[in-house]
């Protein structure tokens, strides 16, 4: 049963609404909604509106302990009800839809992130480990009970010591044959492993990475890198832990209290053969190792790559959170009075401030952006997992974009929601506006599923990768015959890295036609070559490093991260720019079109901004175009500002998933009877005389 | 009774120590920290060792309840011992030492931010308010039970609608002739009084600020604007709120939850005439009112004016917890290891990282520079509020740097407390390590005191008044000449303003020395002439607003809001550059003046590169001279990163007052006990071989 209670804002403008003010061009909302939901629109709805149901939402003021509680309550009765089974095979009740499994978990946000990451825990990373580490015999064994909740898992790859590294964790699983187990083990602090949800209180079982070591008859001893083993920790009656496992709470965070992260660590702990998640890599009863992927490099990527859907789903939910964030600071923006000087009577509406709308606009264009290029994500997501389009190269280019939008989101969205918070003053300091609580929520998103700066060099090098793939002997005519070739047969969000490479054939003097800073073709134009030309230059500068010694080589590498990591920047908001470009395309009501190109102008324009500099010092630009481009940012911002309330509306929450007073409408209330009591006294002639006027 | 723990940071270089290998440059960090504890040493270092007293600080997971009861019992304590009274008069146990008593309320951040603003409230703004908006008989009659905390008070000034804007506020306060006496009123619900400290739970009284309107006899009312009015609130045996009384409870907020924020609300509640604070406006008995100010204007003005000393101590408190945020990140980045590639058993220390020194050092250099503008701003408030130097020129210049340094330290604090938060990773996110609780209470900073946006539109407006003040009328030989008289006579820190313009007169082509980027002379060309440039550059365009109706006017001004608070910010970030300049100088080990100054290039370099478009776009920097500035910036942090440990070490924390698990030195001996095991096994021969190797 869904509870949902009725918006207060008025999605149709009525007379005198500022949305109708500036042009007749206005927003259709109900079919920008629609457009918004992409993919999944019947899922994201129905997850959505199950997010409505107060049961499932954040509860402030609950200690830790009880919010830890609440939390699993949820997620037990997700169990039942929530479709969380969604992405596993259809003999353990599900559809094997991962694409749609994510959609859904995305609305999650909207409730309480708490409860969200705990689902991912559960069913997105324990659950999942089993299903895409283990094989039948793994499934058959774990699934059921993982998937139904009886056994609350911890997903154990994070170690004290090493967290973005997970090649260096020290936990190691020893093979002993005359027993046939595995002993799990601990040698030191620092490869205790930590940051666990479920891990500190609920659960009973962990899937642990561990190096897996075995030791042919007569022979050394082998270390055949990371993989993953089902093991007990706690005894599920007394939720003591067994035998040579122990552990501490983390204890509070910064957000997120209500999943019970914690540490683990395991003095000699033997499980059976049979709990080694074996699809990637198995022992035999004597010892004898085996993978179906001979190098240990490419099978420990091959792992680690089925990992991928935490990035992308922490994607989704970002956009989530900036755009809750949005919609509360834009209503109350539209409803807030501040100051006056134009009126001695009318104090000024907050957004109609030029300050305002530089503030908050530009953030509304880039969440609708990274929104757009989630929903790529998403589908190339789901072509591979499907199998529909599963190759080595789709793979490595769905981790590639994975990493490149995780942390342009994450941090997009811990930027919107402060900028938000500071725009709603004191009222959005309040836990009850929702804004500090997500924030705190969404600020680990920067740095777990993969630091997003590490992220980012991983992007970084694939560009150098890509780079000297395709221009390594092939002259200038053989580049974009190939580039062509390749453009023509693969969908645009299959291929962000080389559709990048594709518009050089057609890139002319870029400073010509700069002036026509509305043009989609010069928005692209400036956008790849930033691209394209910072990673040539980097490769060029990095060319010494190939001939060197290994500390030489580093020193070479990390003299030019920065600018590795600020290529794979620019490279995730030409994804996200390209991605807005498409989706334009799928808008076919003309007035709602044109306000979303402008928005997606606004969106290039400010990263061309953002990066004016580099234009400018890279000739791109001249001075004089340079100057155009926050001029014609400006008018942007005032062309868009009466469509401001529209394009949140869009988002299409209701006051449910809200739940803040000062975007519910108490606001206007407040401003309504300050003005009507103001004006009353005037009437009446009672009104004070100001001292100034009397004497 | 003080407890201290020993600094397990060994602060003399070691053998071996990366500090020793760059130069022979040294940090005497002995004398920095002398350097950096300002204007007042011993105080500050008393109040720093008080704080490290356990009984002061935030213990994490107690409930808002039991936090703010703990609150209220260490401002009980500091009542006795902890030197509050000392900015009150000597007749009630003070010393009228207003900056010591800052440079002591400074450093309660270190042990509770919680803490430090329930101090603000009772202190700094309520018995503060009484102080200097009241006369000897308010004093007599209220100050004493303020400063004894025998009536908590609640500082009544903001409403739900009306926060940076007082002047709107629609409380009334209306005299009664018949019974001498004033009725306090809220007309509508935007006029409750919000956000107040004490007002939720402890407080028993309150200064309400409140229109004070008069009758005289036949005439109409007067409304002779905002005035302060001491207001019992509470019973102080049952609690309950007097009658006509009403409020709330703000409830959870995004931090500070040690302190009681609530609402209040008055329905014609009597005080008596006397209640008025009657500094700047009185009434006698028969109604007629009188002040020393005539003009109203200026009277508001000079009123909300005493109020200033909160945006000094926010500047001061923002400070000391981006020093602790560094302190905590720093150390870590110089223990920690991720990710090896120069070499195959050791792991890389994350300051090693290109990056990592790219997100923390600038940060760190920004920390010094609002350090050292802080000292300076604290003397001038010294200066004024001392009587020493108490014009209106010199209030007006205090208020204004105080409003353009204030937004910049404290967004720098939250900026630099999630950058380190983020290069600690997962440690970063555990409350224990503190600094999402930091960031937590610090973020409300930005929009508490006057809004930062708010405040730099003032610092605007203020650049724009004088610019024209100096300019009309006069041609350049005569400028030059009033620059020089009245640049040769003012303290330095006492006015920013005038010695921004100063410099006109020395400024010559700004692109033939732009290579010396290191010169001081240089730095403060780039720097000044921005200002100036923007400064002007607003007051054409605003030229036609002034024959403007007020809503084309309006229009005009809003048309140029952003650049005007671009201008001011490069008005702080000059501010700032300046006060690290003239710091250098009380420097005297040469090597640790050598280190500083490359901080403060760093500083300098850091705000230009932010802005290069700006230098190239009006021709300051060619697009050669402009690469350089990040080219120096990476031989900047090269040479800084052996220094940086000094550097935070310099700010003279204990572990009692960083109380961070991860800067104790236990990252340090995890890292050193995983690197014996592993050379332990290698020693051994018993390591497993690596499959790889064994294929």
């Amino acid at each position: 049963m869904t509870t949902t209670t009725p918006r207060p804002l008025v999605d149709a403008p009525q007379a005198g609404d500022p949305r109708l003010d500036a042009d007749v061009t206005n927003v259709d909302i109900a079919h920008l909604s629609q457009v918004l939901l992409g993919h999944y629109p019947e899922l994201r709805l129905a997850a959505r509106n199950l997010m409505a149901d107060e049961r499932f939402h954040q509860v402030d003021g609950l200690s830790p302990a009880e919010h830890r509680e609440r939390v699993l309550g949820q997620l037990r009765l997700l169990a039942v009800e929530g479709d969380v089974h969604r992405s596993f095979p259809t003999r353990f009740g599900g559809l094997e839809d991962h694409g749609g499994f994510l959609s859904r978990y995305e609305e999650l946000t909207h409730a309480d992130p708490s409860l969200q990451i705990k689902v991912g825990v559960q069913w997105g990373l324990f659950a999942s480990a089993i299903y895409h580490l283990g094989t039948e015999g793994n499934h058959d064994e774990f699934l059921p009970d993982a998937l139904s909740l009886a056994v609350p898992g911890a997903f154990a790859m994070t170690e004290t010591g090493h967290g973005s590294d997970v090649a260096a964790i020290g936990t190691t699983a020893t093979y002993d044959p005359a027993t046939q187990e595995f002993v799990i083990h601990t040698p030191f602090r620092a490869a205790w492993k930590d940051y666990l949800g479920n891990a500190g209180l609920h659960g009973t079982a962990a899937t642990v990475f561990a190096r897996l070591i075995t030791s042919p008859p007569g022979g050394r001893a082998v270390d055949h890198g990371v993989h993953a083993f089902y093991v007990p920790i706690r005894d599920a009656v007394t939720m003591e832990f067994l035998p040579g496992v122990g552990g501490e709470d983390d204890g509070l965070k910064g957000g997120l209290n209500g999943i019970d992260n914690g540490r683990l660590w395991f003095d000699q702990v033997r499980v059976p053969r049979t709990n080694l998640l074996n699809r990637y890599g198995d022992v035999a009863e004597d010892g004898t190792y085996s993978s179906p992927i001979p190098s240990p490099g490419r099978r420990f990527f091959t792992m680690l790559g089925t990992l991928v859907q935490g990035r992308v789903s922490l994607d989704g939910a970002a956009v989530s959170a900036a755009r809750v964030g949005l919609t509360i600071a834009i209503t109350y923006g539209n409803q807030r009075r501040q100051f006056s000087s134009a009126s001695p009577t009318d104090e000024v509406v907050l957004l109609d401030y030029a300050e305002h709308q530089r503030r908050l606009l530009p953030l509304l264009a880039e969440t609708y952006a990274a929104g757009f290029a989630h929903e790529d994500l998403l589908a190339a997501f789901d072509d591979v997992f499907s199998g529909r389009n599963d190759t080595p190269d789709s793979r490595a280019d769905l981790e590639t974009l994975a990493a490149a939008l995780k942390p342009a989101s994450t941090w997009h969205a811990l930027n919107t929601l402060q900028v938000a918070r500071e725009a709603c003053g004191g009222a959005g300091y309040l836990t009850e506006n929702r804004l500090t609580g997500l924030r705190a929520d969404l600020d680990v998103f920067t740095t777990f599923e993969g630091d997003n700066t590490v992220l980012l060099q991983l992007v970084g090098k694939r560009l150098l990768t890509d780079y000297s793939k395709t221009f390594k002997g092939l002259d200038a005519t053989k580049v974009a015959r190939l580039v062509a070739e390749r453009a023509s047969d693969a969908a645009r969000y299959r291929t962000p890295l080389h559709r990048a490479i594709q518009t050089i054939a057609d890139v002319g003097d870029p400073r010509r036609s700069a002036g026509q800073l509305r043009e989609t073709a010069t928005q692209r134009e400036l956008l790849v070559d930033r691209v394209e030309t910072m990673v040539a230059e980097i490769a060029q500068a990095l060319r010494p490093a190939q001939k060197a010694d290994p500390a030489t080589a580093a020193a070479i590498f990390n003299a030019h991260q920065h600018e590795l990591i600020e290529a794979a920047r620019a490279h995730a908001e030409l994804v996200q720019w390209e991605s807005f470009t498409a989706a334009l395309e799928r808008v076919t009501d003309p007035g709602t079109r044109q306000i979303l190109t402008w928005v997606r102008d606004l969106f290039g324009l400010t990263v061309i901004e953002r990066n004016l500099t580099w234009y400018l010092l890279n000739g791109r630009l001249s001075a004089g175009r340079a100057r155009t481009v926050t001029s014609y940012i400006d008018r942007l911002l005032a062309r868009l500002r009466p469509h401001a309330q529209s394009l949140v509306d869009a988002f299409g929450y209701e006051q449910a998933h809200l739940r803040a007073p000062i975007a519910s409408g108490a606001e206007q209330v407040r401003q309504d009877e300050a003005r009507a009591y103001y004006r009353a006294q005037r009437a009446s002639g009672d009104a004070p005389v100001p001292e100034k006027y009397k004497r």
